[in-house]
């Protein structure tokens, strides 16, 4: 897979990340500027025997020029400190000094208009002429504490740690605050980049690095906006394959027009660019303090793939273990009951009065902790441990309970509670043994979703393609008659129909028919025939049809669709359509107007493999309706995903057709049928420039 | 309101957390044992100059008897350390030699089965005999700093220092990972409790005693279940008029076992505890890192009453800023632009690049900090500041610049990223200032949102009352004419109807009705109409009518209501019942399978304002729907909040009456009216057990 790797693009972040000697441009005595602050941040590289050279042209104690600093040492990259203005000339230098990578960090570029808009053109210019790698601007710099590279000038990075998580933040701002809750959760960085602007390095160009780098256990990704999809959803894709991703995407709420003005950028769709970075082997996470627990966790232990994993929660107080089960409930992980055997086992461990089906309540925590963990953990249906305990060293020592619950192979998520500097050490041993911890139940219940949510995606092979033929082709527009009839060329079940030219038709159509039919306007100009009186439902005689058919004239019906009545069930709406940012991609969601003012929709890229749509269904809040409510009809999964994977197909194979829509795709108990579908074309949208 | 607390109450819990004296009955001088453990955690007391007694009849060093350890000093409290079978007459000789109070921590009662359930019935008779107040069986205990008593097992409560934070816990173990969390935040405490079994001082108690209780500035409030539902109301509503009361509780997903195990109470409907909690004055969190988030934030400061508060974000980074602006928009939060002046004074101290709408991005923070805030919180619009800076003590001095953006009389919520032992005395210096503290971007939402909804309970004065004149004496069967009739006299609107008898009638009702009209059976044995064919819309034809009686009658109708079709709107459902733990309630939902489905439901407990009720569609999650989705009807809120206080009050007002619902109640065009509606009397419910 390395091989996929375009070889200028690792080698240039290896000048970034892993540089043999640094020039710090504008490097300065006055401990207020930048310069100075990015120096004295740098210090550590020089201490450890590398070419560090500081580069002032006012200054004689430092280089006058990048060149001249380049003489006495290898200078790979640029940290360059200068204001806005003097930045495309100081990285044309540096290119010019054979440095292979530079970061900027002011601010002062696109994301404040006016002379920076230029400023920006011109360090894009730099870099598509020269070839040099540029991190920023706009950006508090990056860590990389394994090569004793700390380019930042915010105080405190100087408490981060070597170790295995990555962050690659498009903030710098993210990137620190993150770096220093994963230093307070006890976990050392390989890793923590701050985007900022993004004129040449976007997170795709690092999460690629990632992909090769032996240090990293796991990468927490922070995402504003998204200006490449597919490169970004590769590069996850890729990523994923060899180590955990976790993402937290911005913007679930309108925070547009502060978004822009702080890359210059909009935020791209929420929804999208979680389905797409989840489709992608991502685990998606609420919030940064989640993103904490779970890249954490994911960077010290991972489940075996399945893909429905059973959790095993051990509690050794009982109302912290109702926390973490409720929570855990919240989050759909399934607590499954244990076996006979693991209760027997259990029995003999604990005492008689508490709770050991799942969750296991140890009561107060003794030296049998060990063997508890152990037993859960060898139990068939468990693939996680979740625990809790308050910190007692007196009770129990809770390290050595979790070696010896881990032998078994099972992760461990365990919830370390209390204060003190004890406890911290406790915390730090247990992540050391492989261990995922957190302080409380909630840290402990996000971290096992992380694991779950892993563990799933891992089964999910390469994606599989979409075998069903489609036509190709497809232009111009399309009636509903016409959008049915390629659905039947689908596979896609619909109800006996006849196009109409004619009244007399019409009631030909009804006598062949028999019972209840619908009747519509069938006119591929006209998107929303009910709203303008072009549908008419529950027609059961001639004398009704004329009604019928009164009414669509008057609504100037040049032709009938006559169908038959389909059977009452639950309404979905399912569709494909082309994403600015993404591609193309398919939707499903309930139908009815509280679904939409829900949004409950599920999203994911196009084409894709009917198994992997299968899971669409699971992530609606209506699912309840899709299950059996009242008595109704139950979806069967692979039905449903056979329809949206061929929609999505549909789209992916015609490059002229914009969106196709089943609207309502009706779940009967005999399964499902579409009552409506729209197609809209290229030439089609075009015609009608506000449907 | 003091003189309200019934006095024993109040004397009863100032033996337990203010004694003057304690005896550890059964302690011990083997460490391992909880005697041991529980007179070495209460040494601190002795150390001050209390009299602390060891009792244990078996050891001739410690006091032979409880009866003679009180000859020797005041013996207000006895702690219990025997096994579970021993302490009813413990407890009785305790109560004997005078302590006013006892706890006992053990396990081995009601929560155990078997011969528990006779020792906890045991204790409870004790108690009731003797009058002596019990905290427990089956919990850890609790902290009372400030009185140095630390009645606890579990080791590291040592290092929780005197505070102004509250905890009262329905768990020994959530109790202690709380105070545990809070002073890791930085926070003292006041009291800790954790009510185990509760077999005499439940939640209810501790409440009414922090009423009084000068040192306490916030209550952090953990429920599992509500043994009494509105004894615990009263206690909220009566402490939440003095402080701060934020609770948590437990139980959104279905945890019955595993909770009925905890503590042998089944837990109490989540949805109905949240609502009788946030009415009563409550600020309601959902995990116990809000709780904490909330609580010291209420602890240190408060936003004046505000029905409609607005916040100010400033952020001295702007990518942690748009973290936190998505969280408080995801909370509902409003961030008003900023006025022209605020904006004009912001633009002389601020760089031109940042924004300075709201957000306010300072950039780099500087000295100007300080004025920012000031300038920001004196903005009319501005009820509290949400801020976020990474600790940058080069940059700027951060409690001085929160301190003299407080001076201004806003709250202000700052979180503070960065890690190591400055930030954590920095952030402490912030508390110190009444400032409210977070470590990340979600700390400073939820900390925030709870000020609002604090801000806004405040507005509510001491509930009113509803003026709607009800009928009462309501007794036995009602149709739906007889219900509609019933609305008719509560002001709801209903539409044009004739009740029936005969077809013939059933004729003349449509033609003195006009236009499009339903039919349906009538007869108050039969709930669900639609489900037997008992329902017939939109006839306007005599020959369609008789059509639908011919159904009706094979539904064996022997009446029938004739009611003029209701334009088409949003439907909706209001309904009054009995919740068996809080008594009369209301509930408010959408219609339609989705939201019922999704249990998108707000609820009350009736009876209630107007005014009160007002607020509840805000509640729901498809409120969209409401506000005049796709040109539809916009809900006037006090319209339908007429409609559901009358129903609650006439719940209260009839105590024969079970169920009150008006299913649907359509909002159109021309407001709201009632299409179906069913009264379930005790009598009625007696004769349909299975409805």
């Amino acid at each position: 897979m390395t091989s996929t790797l375009p070889t200028a693009v690792s080698s240039g972040l290896r000048s970034l990340f892993a540089p043999r000697g640094i020039a710090v441009v504008g490097a300065s005595r006055n401990p207020g500027k930048l310069g100075a602050a990015m120096a004295r941040s740098l210090s550590g590289f020089a201490d450890g025997g590398n070419y560090l050279a500081l580069v002032n042209g006012r200054d004689d104690t430092m280089y006058g020029s990048v060149a001249e600093a380049a003489k006495y040492g290898p200078v790979d990259l640029a940290v360059i400190c200068v204001p806005a203005a003097a930045c495309p000339d100081v990285l044309a230098e540096a290119a010019a000094a054979g440095a292979g990578a530079a970061v900027i960090c002011g601010g002062g570029f696109a994301e404040a208009g006016g002379p920076g808009v230029e400023y920006q053109r011109r360090l894009a210019e730099v870099v598509r002429a020269t070839g040099i790698r540029l991190l920023g601007p706009n950006t508090s710099g990056f860590l990389a504490p394994h090569a004793g590279v700390i380019a930042s000038f915010v105080p405190g990075v100087a408490q981060v740690r070597p170790g295995k998580v990555a962050v690659v933040a498009a903030s710098g701002g993210v990137n620190h605050a993150l770096a220093f809750a994963l230093t307070e959760a006890g976990h050392g960085l390989s890793l923590a980049v701050g985007l900022g602007n993004g004129v040449d390095i976007t997170a795709p160009d690092v999460l690629d690095h990632l992909a090769d780098d032996s240090e990293t256990g796991a990468v927490a990704l922070h995402i504003e906006s998204v200006p490449d999809g597919p490169r970004l959803v590769a590069s996850v894709r890729r990523l994923a394959a060899r180590r955990p991703v976790v993402a937290l995407v911005v913007g679930r709420h309108d925070v547009g027009a502060f978004a822009a003005s702080h890359t210059g950028a909009l935020a791209t769709s929420w929804r999208t660019t979680r389905a797409a970075l989840a489709q992608a082997g991502a685990v998606l996470v609420d919030d940064e303090r989640e993103l904490v627990d779970a890249v954490g966790a994911l960077a010290v232990t991972r489940a075996r793939p399945v893909a429905d994993p059973g959790v095993g929660v051990v509690t050794a107080q009982a109302g912290p273990g109702l926390l973490l089960l409720d929570d855990l409930r919240g989050r759909r992980a399934r607590v499954p009951e244990l076996t006979a055997g693991t209760q027997a086992t259990l029995a003999e461990l604990l005492p008689p009065l508490t709770f050991q089906r799942n969750p296991v309540d140890t009561g107060r925590p003794g030296p049998e902790l060990g063997a508890v963990l152990t037993a859960v953990g060898a139990d068939p249906g468990v693939d996680v441990i979740a625990g809790y305990a308050l910190h007692e060293p007196d009770a129990v020592d809770i390290v050595a309970a979790a070696r010896e619950g881990s032998t078994v192979g099972v992760p461990l998520v365990l919830g370390l509670g209390g204060t003190g500097e004890a406890v911290v050490r406790g915390r730090r041993a247990l992540l050391e043994a492989g261990i995922a911890v957190a302080a409380d139940p909630r840290g402990v219940a996000a971290a096992t979703a992380a694991l779950l949510t892993d563990a799933r995606a891992r089964t999910r092979t390469a994606p599989a393609t979409d075998h069903t033929v489609v036509p190709t082709g497809i232009t111009g527009g399309h009636d509903e008659a016409e959008a049915k009839d390629l659905l039947d060329r689908l596979g896609v079940a619909t109800m006996p129909r006849r196009a109409c030219s004619d009244r007399a038709a019409a009631h030909t159509a009804l006598a062949e028919l028999g019972g209840s039919v619908a009747v519509k306007l069938l006119d591929a100009a006209v998107l929303h025939k009910t709203e303008i009186g072009g549908v008419h439902l529950g027609i059961t005689t001639p004398a009704e049809l004329d009604t019928a058919l009164d009414k669509l004239d008057a609504a100037e019906a040049r032709r009938y669709l006559v169908e038959s009545m389909a059977p009452a069930g639950v309404d979905l709406v399912v569709g494909a359509r082309r994403d600015p940012v993404f591609g193309p991609i398919v939707l499903l969601g309930l139908g009815g107007t509280t679904a939409e003012a829900l949004a409950d929709v599920a999203i994911r890229l196009a084409p894709l493999a009917p198994a992997e749509a299968a899971a669409m269904p699971e992530e609606l809040a209506g699912r309840a309706l899709l299950g059996g409510w009242r008595g109704g009809p139950v979806l069967n999964p692979a039905d449903l995903a056979r329809v949206v994977a061929s929609l999505g197909t549909l789209l992916t194979a015609n490059p002229h057709l914009d969106e196709v829509e089943i609207n309502p795709l009706r779940l009967t108990a005999h399964g499902l049928v579409a009552l409506d579908a729209v197609i809209i074309t290229r030439e089609a949208d075009d015609a009608h420039p506000d449907s």
